[in-house]
């Protein structure tokens, strides 16, 4: 065999057990943890990592993002930020490569009365579900961050609310996978029927409708990056959500200096950056803030979110596709949902049994939507589910 | 001769009659006219047209710039602004290249009462001076551009106001001056030493303060490019200057729906685009001209003005060193002066004679600063200047 180019080896392998759809931080997740349990894994994505993930800014915030009417989306969030730390120290082990994993705790403020009084309406839900939220005296807020403007009516803590960094899990992501056994296809997959494995997990974002007819549309998000001059760290250690004057942000402060500020959400499929965008971004970031109007403004960027109709993730079987596993829908959830989806899809994988916790996402919660209900060999179509 | 490959021609070539320094519009233009003439000129830039006019705006405003004190520039600035329709249709002549003159005029406008009473100030100056200034009232500004704010409070026309694209306007001039003999080197000149020419023109903006000593300082200016959605021309044709609460902007349409958008005045001499500046000039500009906030936003870059100690520029032959022309310190005006030091420097070139225009704008204007007065084998440094 050793006059073979490896790249006609992978011909000759065997059916892999394992294909994924996607190479972003779940399809990676997913192909990691399938290929440390011994399975064949092939991952396909002409661009790995330049989807939603590249945008994202990676606040693992199950307790400011609880929202009313969203128990389940809650109670998964919740599941798998508890699973952060030691994801992320068994991701540094296998690769070596830190993933910006910060433990500061998230800070939620409202800038005037009516942002503060909406804010704790949600502080009140939230401890009502009994998570931890601390609200702060004014005095305690600023000694937390003293570069909070002292316009700010007040806020609150979140402190299990944590961050990672996207662009360095995504790389970390991709090296475990493929140093377990994972071989990635630099090849995009427009039918699932060019797929051949024992399984294939649909963890491609946005491009899961195409594939799956599943109900997922993008969801357009537009962010900043500033950076603190001088290269220095930025004036605040926390994650700060806030609102200011109804606009609803967050700032997220990195080590080497990096701020990232977002994120609008909008129902279009461009991926433009706006004027309109990044006045807002920028006016509620600086109220909040207003040291940030010192800081260089090194990149305006919009992603999309692949989005459902629920605002949760879509995990499971497509109806009348057991070989069919859908990862996708995380919209705004996506870096924070990275352990527990990896984890269950591949006991899912693996057993072939759910695990309770994926109940509430199953891809046939949808089924209403269907005219014509899927069978063995029906390969849904997007007109059916949109 | 034919086996010498071009290269190592020009070390053959005898000594050129002009070398300039630069090649920005000024500096091309410069060369442009020289060669025409019949001159042998080389210009040396490591990069050309990466300068001031990368980041300008290339308004045409003679009248709209003609500030209390400053008689002398004024004037100067609607010699040259007479001369651009026919600098313009010669250089499209001699390239085929149209550079974006256009001759709908700019209209002048305050958004609060402050700011309308600022303005008002300044037209009567205008006026004062017997400049075609034409006070609009609010039915007749919205009937010129509907698009403007309704909470614009007033305004005024300059009709003779006009602009060109700078980045249309640099490779034109750099075609003209090859077309016409000139030789671009792209090479650094550190030392003017170093250059063996009869007549050395400094064009190089900042960058003639290391070379001559005169007092030529950054003045940071950043500016954003938007672009009107859908590839359409933007809703509005003229150049808009305005003091919206307090803060000068202009935004320049584009037939392409490029608009301009700017610009800080800073003394800084970094090239950050910072998110207090950005901030600044989108809210101002959004506060004018409210469907900028639906343009893309494509770019936000800082460029360095070459300044001066008047806000004049520089243009004749340094003290002690009739040989050395100085052709710099265009500050805000580069583009509008390009015709008028063009023609005036290669008259000067030609004849030995200084056009009276030149007469407020010679270098040794600066002599008091000096602390030992320049002979004629004298190299001036930047220390005695600044």
């Amino acid at each position: 065999m050793s006059g073979r180019s490896p790249s006609t080896r992978s011909s000759d392998r065997a059916r892999p057990d394992v294909a994924v759809v996607g190479a972003g931080p779940i399809g990676l997740a997913i192909a990691w943890r399938c290929a440390a349990r011994g399975l064949r894994v092939v991952v396909h994505d002409p661009a790995p990592g330049s989807g939603a993930s590249a945008v994202a800014a990676g606040m693992l915030s199950p307790v400011a993002e609880a929202y009313f009417g969203e128990h389940e989306l809650t109670s998964l969030l919740l599941a798998s930020a508890a699973r952060w730390p030691a994801f992320a120290a068994e991701l540094t082990e296998a690769t070596g490569v830190e993933v910006g994993y910060r433990t500061e705790g998230t800070l939620m403020v409202g800038l005037t009365g009516d942002d503060l009084a909406e804010a704790r309406r949600l502080w009140a839900y939230q401890q009502g579900l009994g998570l931890p939220v601390t609200p702060l005296r004014p005095t305690e807020l600023r000694d937390r961050e003293p570069a909070l403007a002292p316009r700010v009516r007040g806020g609150a803590l979140a402190p299990t609310d944590h961050q990672v960094d996207p662009r360095l899990l995504v790389p970390a992501l991709r090296t475990a996978a493929q140093r377990a056994g994972a071989v990635l296809v630099a090849q995009a997959v427009h039918h699932l029927a060019d797929v051949d494995a024992q399984v294939i997990v649909v963890a491609a974002g946005c491009g899961a409708a195409a594939l799956t007819g599943l109900p997922v549309r993008p969801v357009k998000g537009q962010i900043l990056r500033l950076r603190a001059p001088g290269g220095v760290a930025p004036g605040f250690r926390h994650v700060i959500r806030g609102y200011a004057d109804g606009e609803p942000i967050y700032l997220v402060p990195r080590v080497d200096g990096e701020v990232v500020l977002g994120a609008t959400v909008e129902e279009r499929t461009d991926t433009s950056v706006t004027a309109g965008a990044v006045l807002r971004l920028l006016r509620a970031g600086v109220d909040l803030l207003p040291e940030l109007a010192e800081y260089d403004l090194v990149e305006a960027v919009a992603g999309l979110r692949p989005g459902t109709p629920d605002n949760a993730p879509i995990l499971g079987p497509l109806p009348g596709r057991p070989d069919v596993l859908a990862a996708t829908g995380h919209h705004r959830h996506g870096i924070v949902l990275t352990p527990v989806t990896a984890d269950l899809i591949a006991d899912l994988v693996t057993t072939g049994v759910p695990d309770p916790l994926l109940a509430p996402f199953r891809p046939d919660r949808f089924l209403a939507d269907l005219v014509d209900g899927g069978g063995p060999d029906h390969t849904m179509e997007g007109e059916r589910w949109s």
